[in-house]
């Protein structure tokens, strides 16, 4: 029984203006979605990001409920020879990288935080191979 | 400024070894790593799904801390045609089916829970087109 991918990564969130004005406004993903005082969906190549406010997520009566607290972990890949670039784009937006780590075959990857203090890293391609 | 997908997305979860029964055993999910009280890696088509025991990783040195709590949603993609093989698969695992959602195009989506609760759902390909 194969999977294509995980579609679908949730990430909760306190407020959706800020996690816009984040996701789309500085790092450039494309909104798919909106709801005010519920969601916002954005696209993170083939995946989706989904951000929900959990206070009403779990609530939910048709869906099953869920929600989260806390600082989650979500890495993105960028295509290749990219990584440099990203890591170029966070100073000048003014984004803070909170630690660069290097992996196996001098592969590197660099961590940073939502305005919720989720933990967000870029990765290059083969880092899982 | 693009990028390929999310390649890595996280769940909290208290017994690393239910998770294995669980994810492994029952679904089928290919195990790429596992450090005894730490975490347990999988492989989920292009996709890795981190699963870490939040007490540990919140206390992380060398990496920056995350952990959460709650019932975090996943969505997982099947292949073209293989939807109703999944949902089939759950019955004859003994998994119990939440809820089935019918989305636009009359596609359709089912939920379930992993043994922390957290709400996965089983999706086929062009639900977000």
């Amino acid at each position: 029984m194969k999977l294509n991918q995980i579609k679908e990564t949730c990430l909760y969130v306190n407020d959706l203006e800020k996690s816009k004005a984040f996701y789309n406004g500085l790092l450039g993903f494309p909104i798919i979605g909106y709801q005010e005082k519920r969601h916002l969906f954005l696209k993170v190549g083939s995946s989706v990001l989904l951000c929900f406010l959990p206070e009403v997520t779990k609530l939910e009566k048709e869906l099953p409920p869920h929600y989260a607290y806390g600082k989650i972990h979500v890495a993105f890949e960028v295509p290749e020879g990219d990584y440099e670039l990203w890591k170029k784009m966070m100073y000048e937006k003014g984004i803070k990288i909170l630690y660069e780590k290097e992996w196996n075959q001098q592969l590197k990857s660099f961590y940073f935080e939502d305005p919720d203090g989720n933990v967000l890293e870029i990765i290059p391609p083969g880092l899982w191979h």
